[in-house]
């Protein structure tokens, strides 16, 4: 394949080999090779070649996310595939990392919910059924009238002793379920999350295994109203469903019971401990962090490979046009979010090591850093998404009018993973949730607790001053860490005084809370700010690598803090930490350090190492070859099926002729 | 119809009359009822009905188009509206702001570019074809590898004397014409934009009428190749086309040549003027900002309706879930964006005054303000469309959820008007064309001339501190309005100094205009904000209202210019003008005027007057009955045909069937 010669000057001109920077990415030379080898079971394999999606229908793209479901899970048995992540990397390169399988929800949230909340016996009868795919499931929390507010949720399920069944029904409008994954159309079973009712007495939200559809004939059972939700902004393979149940009778044993209990008489039993299902949110939001970064790195490759082809107009008069990375307003566009995905790739990698850690920790009943953990995952997989989505739509708007095309791959990124926004826990919900504990932490710290994980911060004075000594002290690393500490804590600081101070002016709690929501929300983001700049400056300092890449990924790091700063500029400085002079000097940094960063920037894109059979972008492509590419894939455009429409015949030469014969 | 008790509650709670606000939106109470006649015709016509898009595959959806854009015709003819404003609304409505019709660029494009490049004989053959529909057009300039850089362009157009004909050429793969509407399917002529050659030499671009399709059958003529360019973002009804030219002949009189011409003998004689053609720019650009507010406008009124409609957690432990209109951070989402809607109505407004006058200029042979007209409106459109971009986004996450589903209305809002910040000059280009009108008069203005139009602030001093002598002051509207001002003064001089200073430094001047684009950019955008902030003050101040809408307006007006300054505050304060102490001042400001401005929401969005049948939105119904509508409306997804899709057969059980024997 003959590579576009403008691509090829720019990977001749790179100063470093981008397969250092992929093995660090990926965690080793070792990891980098197995998913390679992984990603070429599936996207070597004729049984994955698929239509472009884009010409399909939404009910062509529901067949096709049935057909691909269905091929992953037999390959996956087939090739023996057991390791999570190998298959991780299996269905995400089937899925080009943004189509759906009609199956996904079974194994994303049914067979972990049994794993998490069924009983030894319950997981005996269920798992085999839902691993060895007899049954397909889905998880069905979400109702019409209730999201992230799990605690008002309607769906009721009420236990008869006599008949030693739960009634599970949908007593309002609101109530229906409404989104859950593979639903619509797929399913079996659901998990459905519902109000426990026994003896008369509410007892909150938990969850009942429910049969959805006839296993004989798919058609649904008595009392069960199932269907697609119809068309989204994108996602839209998946068939999120609607699904109202009428008074429909489970087997007690249907309940998961590993915590909660209800005895055959009635009798509630209370969980010993409820923490657990916290954990699963962690993991859960560890891997959204890993996906918004993936997503963000999809664009900027994207991007960036098709700045280097893309010419337009003359930087000198009478030159030839120029590669429009070239221009410091595109390289404005693009380096800032080629370094925002390194930072994110630092902080994910440190999001799982907690995970980690905490999971060594629960194991021996020790829940300390689950609060923790819970609180800073929250607040990053908002601080994450919202970056990835505005990143992803700079990326598209600077690829100029053919980003607009679905040829470039972006518009279907970006109304793909926008979702991320707003699913399981919705950002401003989970950034305050991360306000939450950060203000508990200051009020801990205030009456004199010593802190410890991401807040010690909380125990220091508060500096007037950033100590640097030149302007060029500003590029140190420990220098900007610094900065986004003295952020964070004085955002946490001021808010926490501004709620107290509200209190004891005579609000109650909860209105001094709402009424500092701006506050709040702003030291959350601040807190996750500086957690993601001290993780890309670790990842930078104590990675082993070659003097060429770390300068590079030296420069990139700079970047990411100082344009952060650029553009936050206002909680720099308003308490004159940083001065205009500062801001001056950090505005200058930024455009050398655009200058410095340019000639890497494919190398640096090309580090992430997408294969355009998971790219799916024409102007993205490895080898450059776009306008060929666009032309040709126009030509397979649907509507080009016959030279003449049939509308003409139906509505235009009527209208024309009868225009023409008024002459 | 019962409106929903919450929706009917904020109504009831408004402290004003929105219809009073309508007028004034309008210009005026007889305008409204006009344009309100005018929308009646459409909507309430059966012939308007339609399926609903959302709903329909590609190929349906350019159908649509089809009939739509014939129905549309055949009614402004059959009920004789001529007047171009009442044609528009006609057409808006019938698109419902958002649909294509397959004739749009005919009236948009063809006609207009006749009207201002054909010579009066070419008008007399060609316009009534044209007004008349016996042949339809449309305008094709963008390139697959040139866009914005219209000198760029490669297709040619080449004089033969012999037979007194062009020869118009696609030379190159990147000649290919891209991008133009309705070129795929539907017109049956196109005006090229191609470079003229007459005898030798190259004269630049020049637009040339090329017939495309054969009037007896449609089919491409000899020569042409012609198709859709596939999918996009949005706007899919409409088939953007490419085009292929080899070796087509035209008549020599296919040339547009009111300005320059080709004789017989392929003499070039030049055009007394090229200015004409920036006031169709001009006049374009008015029209994209009056279209970018309508946008916003829509999706304020889709999440304000929704906000009061949903009710999500308790504020209070006990207490019913509140409206989410009552959480802080869901102002903060939703009442500066309809603040904005409201500053770009009077910029709008402001802009369209200018137009006019240019036009009567312009009549009399005098382009004086013409430059100063195009270099303005460039940088609003880039500066309006930017934010509405991201204001509907913002309002499609406010919506939580549901803003996610077609049923919201909102995805389709921004895929569609995305399309605002690249189509018609992209915002980047278009905001440092504006940044070169600045530098050029800063130059003008340290040279000593007095400025006129809106930079008059070059001649003034830059003041130190902003003269505040309480911070209640930094209310007062006269004084928000010389905070704009300060900052496009600074920002400009600096743009203009450092530009200066680095071509001193021994830059070449495009070296130094490149790597000066930041400053560029952000003084381009800080001169089009003073314009916006100063026409909302001005016609809060000069309009004749109620004293209860004047109170109204005044907050919605400082909210505007005091939201602005939060986000941007490193622009205020990196020189001192504006203190931490202020911008702390300006954050208590900004959250007692959301509290303030909280029970008008709901009558704010009602006042921008949008029927349910243009807004197409179940979250944003006028009577607020969300929740019912949903549930209807995905019941009619095309998914839900059968209560056992066809893929069940085909790949799921087959599968099920196959796991289940091996037990």
């Amino acid at each position: 394949m003959e590579v576009n010669p403008d691509l090829q000057m720019e990977r001749d001109g790179a100063t470093f080999d981008p397969i250092e920077l992929t093995y660090i990415k990926d965690g080793g030379a070792k990891v980098t090779q197995r998913r390679r080898y992984i990603e070429s079971l599936v996207c070597d394999d004729p049984d994955f070649q698929q239509e472009d999606p884009n010409f399909l229908s939404r009910d062509e793209l529901y067949t096709s996310a049935v057909r691909r479901g269905v091929m992953i899970e037999k390959k996956i048995l087939q090739l023996n595939i057991t390791d999570a992540k190998e298959q991780y990397w299996f269905r995400d390169a089937a899925i080009r990392k943004r189509q759906g399988t009609a199956i996904a929800l079974n194994n994303i949230m049914f067979v972990p919910t049994l794993i998490g909340q069924a009983s030894e016996e319950q997981k005996r009868k269920w798992l085999p059924l839902a691993t060895n795919l007899h049954i397909i499931g889905t998880f069905a929390q979400t109702e019409l009238g209730h999201g992230t507010f799990v605690r008002g949720l309607e769906t009721t399920s009420t236990y008869d002793p006599k008949a030693q069944e739960f009634v599970v029904h949908s007593p309002t409008l609101t109530s229906t379920k409404f989104w859950p994954g593979n639903l619509g159309k797929t399913v079996t079973h659901a998990i459905v999350m519902a109000q426990l009712i026994t003896n008369g007495k509410h007892y909150g939200v938990h969850p009942f295994i429910v049969p959805l559809r006839s296993l004989e004939n798919h058609m649904p059972l008595p009392g069960v109203t199932v269907g697609d939700i119809g068309p989204k902004m994108g996602f839209n393979s998946n068939d999120n469903g609607f699904l109202r149940l009428e008074h429909v009778r489970i087997p007690r044993d249907n309940m998961l019971m590993k915590h909660a209990q209800v005895l055959a008489d009635g009798t509630y039993v209370k969980p010993p401990t409820n923490k657990l299902v916290y954990g699963t949110l962690v993991y859960a939001r560890v891997g959204y962090l890993s996906a918004c970064t993936d997503f963000l790195a999809m664009a900027c490759t994207i991007v960036t490979r098709y700045s280097a082809v893309r010419r337009q107009s003359e930087m000198q008069p009478g030159a030839r046009e120029a590669q429009i990375l070239d221009y410091q307003s595109q390289q404005l566009k693009i380096l800032p979010y080629i370094a925002t995905t390194y930072a994110f790739y630092a902080v994910q990698r440190r999001s799982a090591e907690w995970y980690d850690r905490l999971q060594q920790q629960m194991a021996t009943g020790n829940y300390s850093l689950l609060q923790k953990c819970h609180a800073v995952t929250a607040g990053l997989k908002g601080f994450v998404s919202y970056a990835m989505n505005s990143g992803i739509e700079t990326c598209r708007l600077a690829c100029g009018g053919h980003g607009y095309s679905h040829a470039s791959g972006i518009p279907e990124l970006y109304t793909y993973s926008t979702h991320l926004i707003t699913a399981e826990g919705e950002n401003t919900v989970m950034l305050l949730q991360t306000a939450r504990y950060l203000i508990k932490c200051a009020g801990s710290a205030l009456s004199g607790d010593v802190m410890s994980g991401q807040v010690p911060y909380l125990n220091e004075p508060i500096k007037e001053k950033c100590a640097i000594k030149s302007e060029s002290d500003l590029l140190k690393l420990d220098i900007l860490v610094d900065i986004y500490k003295h952020r964070a804590q004085r955002l946490v600081m001021e808010a926490a005084k501004k709620l107290h101070r509200d209190i004891s002016e005579g609000q109650s709690q909860h209105n001094a809370w709402n009424n500092c929501h701006l506050q709040l929300l702003n030291a959350a983001m601040a807190h996750c700010h500086y957690i993601t700049v001290s993780a890309f400056v670790g990842s930078v300092k104590d990675t082993k690598m070659s003097d060429s890449l770390k300068l590079v990924l030296t420069s990139l790091c700079q970047l990411y803090a100082l344009y952060g700063i650029y553009q936050d500029s206002r909680d720099f400085m308003m308490d004159g930490y940083l001065s205009g002079h500062n801001i001056t000097s950090i505005t200058h940094h930024i455009t050398s350090m655009l200058a410095t960063l340019r000639p890497n920037a494919v190398a640096l894109v090309d580090a992430f190492d997408i294969r355009d059979e998971i790219l799916c972008s024409i102007l993205g492509r490895y080898d450059g070859n776009v306008y060929e590419n666009m032309y040709k894939w126009a030509k397979k455009s649907p509507l080009n099926k016959d030279e003449v429409h049939d509308s003409y015949y139906k509505y235009l030469r009527p209208f024309l002729r009868s225009q023409t014969s008024k002459l």
